[in-house]
């Protein structure tokens, strides 16, 4: 670990050690008790617990206020009333209640310390191949995921292969517990990865989830974790997807594989989160009827109504990658008798690295307004989290987690109130800059890395900084299949057909130029680069502008950081103005990368003239 | 290692086992004995030992063969003998004197077992970051290299860093002594790459050249490495390349940082190779003033006269990096009071990674063709061997380290006379047929990979397969940029003058589109896809007629191929055959992406209608 410590992020009022509580209820009083002395408050507050839910009433009888619930929910009442004291804000009277029960962190943790698309540093838990965490460190952790409502963790990688599936088995399966039990008074439950070809290096010797003994096998190891962590909210797995093993491989269906977990679980409450991230990844580049984001659909969308009743598939928002500007998955919208689970990436693997400043809200709310009525069953999010110093590697960055707490609790996204929220606790003096700059950071990234629903044309493995055909003849299904005069791919009738796996309204908005948003354009059509578009300039002009303003804007960005000298604390202040030099430089690297690409192959100049290096 | 052993390669009528011998004479006198009983030879022949040259005559007189040379002359005559037996001819009569005075193998091993560029399987000499070989093989791996006067090897990577640094220091140097001492008789003299920077890691702290500590710091070294090996022919030096550390760390000139090692060497009559592969690494792809090819002789032409005399500077035989195709290095054209080496590239880092077919005889001969009068004092290959059952992954790239032995003897490339040489011995019952898709092998590579000299289309960091735009907006100042119309750098007068590097004949004959040879012209010329070539074809029908003849081609040596069966041993015929697959799936994609991508670029399809994917 880089250093004993992550900062208390955006509760800085409170004391880095945190007063030992055996219960919700217990660590709920000292939290409070610590932290009206550090906001001098002289507010009467009472705390009312009484069983176990999450949720939790403000109320004010004869000048004292009175958090009421059970636990956690105290808890959770107990941080929104300090957050709002802190901000001065008045007591926040109301009645709480979240939208999803299970509102979970997935952590791509390695055992060796390494995260899987991590950029803050290596794994919080982690390290030698064993569970090797900081205490300290993690009561932190917990507790700033319970003061946003986050109330489950994976901790390990959905990429499990040997030794990480000796987790859940003696002697790890004791280290495990004792994480539940640190983390189980901040009202976090623990989940585990597990490799669904696990038995098959065991007695069983096989897989295949219809052998009895397979059965029997999973049965007895789901006994022994909830012996000793009673409270496991349940297992989640990746199977068949990047060569990753799972029922195919004994030519049973997804519907049998997770039942086969799920039916291990049930008796002791837990669920079991199957993860829809399957397509073929060994695509020819020259094959025009696969087209990737019909994949996650065409997979499961054909076994609604088969999945037992704890069962819950975990699907990524959008149909192809967590890229920039995606439409939501249209799974979503296919599984009425099905448990699902939206799956959100806080780790900025397509949106900047966590080098470039990204504000993930605004596009959760796109996502959100596309979901259907009811939308998902439980909410997901891959972590963002390291050992590094600031917990994100980028400061502003831990803005996206708490935006995601906020969101996974009120069940939508207000990217404003969000930003405003979590600046006002963070940076009391720079607030409303800060705010800015977070609402407009994932316009500038998009205008520089992907305007028009462009995804993919970045470096191939790493992911960040651009590469227009990086993935042009790859195996990844990711093609834009940019000529002389054209670019994108036709996603309608006349094409692959994709859109017809939405409903009729959406199918319909995306079909149409007229009412496709700009911003998905290129994701559904195929267009000439002198296409005009609504305000009159054509798709080539419009990709020159994006990328010169985006380059610009990027500028702006940090033009507003430095200005913020003397107003945030100085080590902060330093840091993420060093970020800002690299996301500089990057936007810039886009800019005439991605301009220069496309007038060598159009051989169209910009009609304002501006420098495209030839 | 893969199994305990190579096989006797392309002396299979010799014994796996080698008698022991402590010195060359008594080795050839047994090896000697063995072959003639093997091919069944009722000739007498008799070895006269004299002195230690490396040259030998062929006698007969009377009715018996009179080999007469020195340590390891005799031994050379010997194998020559054998040899010439084995493929049935006369009694190869003559005086035989080698070109160059030493012939080496580079070896890019790393300690861990690795090898940088490797393509045969792990390393010969390393293991677990230690010398650490089987001494049957190292015996047989010596033999083969002795046959054809292979006189000298570089066991470890030019890229030395710790460990491996610690080779020429107690106790690994007594490892060291061991690998030297069994490789004496074979004629074969030790080398090892040192790290310029090694004494800032010892008691001197820094590592500038003209730093006393620094100089008797080496000396010291010297002396002891000497102590132990006598007969070490030098030391290897890679600096200031490519991150490695150098002199220009010190503000010192690579003529001063030579000289000092040099003279470190010099009381014990070792060499100093120094690699002139200096060039930015960290260009800007915007900047069209750096030219790379231009970098070596900017760097070392003019400290010519300022080097030592037993400092050799060791000069890639192109300018760029081991492209398909490249000129010759005007760095060689330059150093007149200067020593040089040239090297070549055994490991087929650019030519197919010993999966595709590529033998190398007429790349040298066309370099050798453009070499000054004279040539270079001494000559170098990159090894292409590992510890593959093979040697080489493929059996047919041994090949290629035949014809390197027989040119460094020769001082001349004679691609025809070398693979069937090579052949007759391998395969006596296929030789015909091997020499041809020897000889027809590395214009089908070129075709498919590397029509008219375009370089470095190449997948990034593997350099296998093709990737357009690869390297086009990368550090590395490979640079083609294609645009809608044309393609290629201009390096004569007009552009960025690299061609003023040559003497008068070369630069007139490259700067002249009459008269500079098809396959180069795209290194030399930017040139629009209409452009007509002397045959009447556009450039562009070029690119495609290439591709998909390269593509066809390669189908036919694979055809060619298994018509051998039963010609060849089964278990190379079966091994060689996987690789013609792969091989052939290989210029299927190159085919495909490369006329996929100038067909998208220009739009113009291909005159006979072949299909480009669109």
């Amino acid at each position: 670990m880089k250093q004993a410590s992550g900062t208390p992020a955006w509760l800085p009022f409170l004391p880095m050690d945190i007063p030992a509580g055996n219960s919700s209820a217990q660590l709920a009083r000292s939290e409070l008790a610590a932290g009206l002395a550090a906001l001098a408050s002289s507010q009467r507050v009472e705390l009312e617990v009484k069983g176990a839910d999450e949720g939790y009433d403000i109320l004010l009888r004869e000048g004292t206020l009175h958090i009421r619930g059970g636990e956690p929910g105290v808890l959770y009442g107990t941080y929104t009333l300090l957050q709002a004291l802190a901000r001065g804000e008045p007591a926040p009277l109301g009645n709480y209640r979240p939208r999803y029960p299970l509102r979970m962190l997935n952590h791509w943790d390695n055992m060796d310390g390494s995260v899987e698309r991590g950029y803050a540093g290596g794994s919080l838990f982690f390290n030698n191949n064993r569970l090797a965490y900081d205490q300290a460190r993690i009561h932190r952790y917990a507790r700033m995921l319970a003061s946003v409502g986050i109330n489950a963790i994976c901790l390990n990688n959905v990429n499990v292969r040997p030794p990480m599936d000796g987790l859940i088995l003696p002697p790890q399966l004791d280290d495990l517990a004792g994480l539940a039990n640190l983390l189980r008074p901040y009202g976090i439950r623990l989940l585990v990865c597990v490799d669904f070809a696990m038995p098959a290096r065991h007695e069983p010797g096989t897989a295949d989830p219809l052998s009895p003994q397979v059965q029997a096998w999973w049965a007895l190891r789901a006994k022994q974790v909830y012996a000793r962590i009673p409270d496991l909210a349940g297992f989640v797995v990746k199977a068949d997807s990047e060569h990753r093993p799972g029922p195919h491989t004994y030519g049973r269906s997804h519907a049998q594989g997770a039942n086969m977990l799920a039916r291990a679980l049930k008796p002791h409450g837990g669920l079991l989160f199957w993860r829809c991230f399957v397509y073929n990844c060994r695509q020819d580049w020259r094959d025009r009827q696969t087209d990737r984001p019909k994949a996650a659909y065409e997979h499961y969308a054909p076994l609604d109504g088969q999945f037992d009743d704890n069962v819950v598939l975990q699907i990524k928002s959008g149909p192809v990658d967590f890229q920039v500007r995606e439409p939501v998955s249209p799974l979503l919208h296919a599984l009425p008798q099905t448990k699902k689970a939206l799956e959100l990436q806080l780790a900025q693997e397509y949106t900047g690295q966590q080098i470039d400043l990204f504000y993930q809200a605004a596009q959760w709310q796109d996502i959100f307004r596309q979901l259907p009525p009811g939308g998902a069953d439980y909410i997901a999010a891959v972590s963002n989290l390291g050992d590094d110093e600031s917990w994100c590697g980028h400061d502003l960055a831990l803005a996206n987690l708490y935006a995601f707490g906020r969101t996974a609790w009120r069940g939508e996204s207000l990217p404003g109130r969000y930003a405003m929220e979590w600046a006002a606790l963070s940076f009391p003096e720079a607030a409303g800059e800060i705010t800015k700059l977070l609402l407009a950071s994932p316009h500038v990234y998009e205008k520089y890395a992907a305007p028009l629903g462009l995804g993919f044309m970045v470096n191939p493995q790493t992911h960040y900084g651009p590469s227009p055909e990086g993935y042009e003849y790859a195996l990844w299904g990711t093609y834009h299949r940019a000529n002389h005069e054209a670019i994108g791919i036709d996603r309608g009738p006349e094409g692959t057909n994709f859109t017809a796996q939405y409903p009729l309204h959406l199918r319909q908005r995306f079909e149409r130029l007229t009412t496709c948003p700009d911003r998905l354009l290129l994701f559904f059509h195929r267009l000439r680069y002198d296409q005009r578009l609504a305000d009159g300039r054509s798709l080539l002009q419009r990709i020159y502008d994006d990328h010169f303003e985006g380059a610009q804007e990027a500028e702006a960005l940090q033009a507003a950081w430095l200005e913020l000298a003397g107003r945030v604390p100085p080590e902060v202040h330093a840091r993420v103005a060093r970020r800002f030099e690299m996301q500089v430089q990057n936007a810039r690297e886009w800019r005439d990368v991605i301009n220069t690409y496309f007038y060598r192959k159009s051989g169209i100049p910009d009609e304002q003239g501006r420098l495209i290096h030839p």
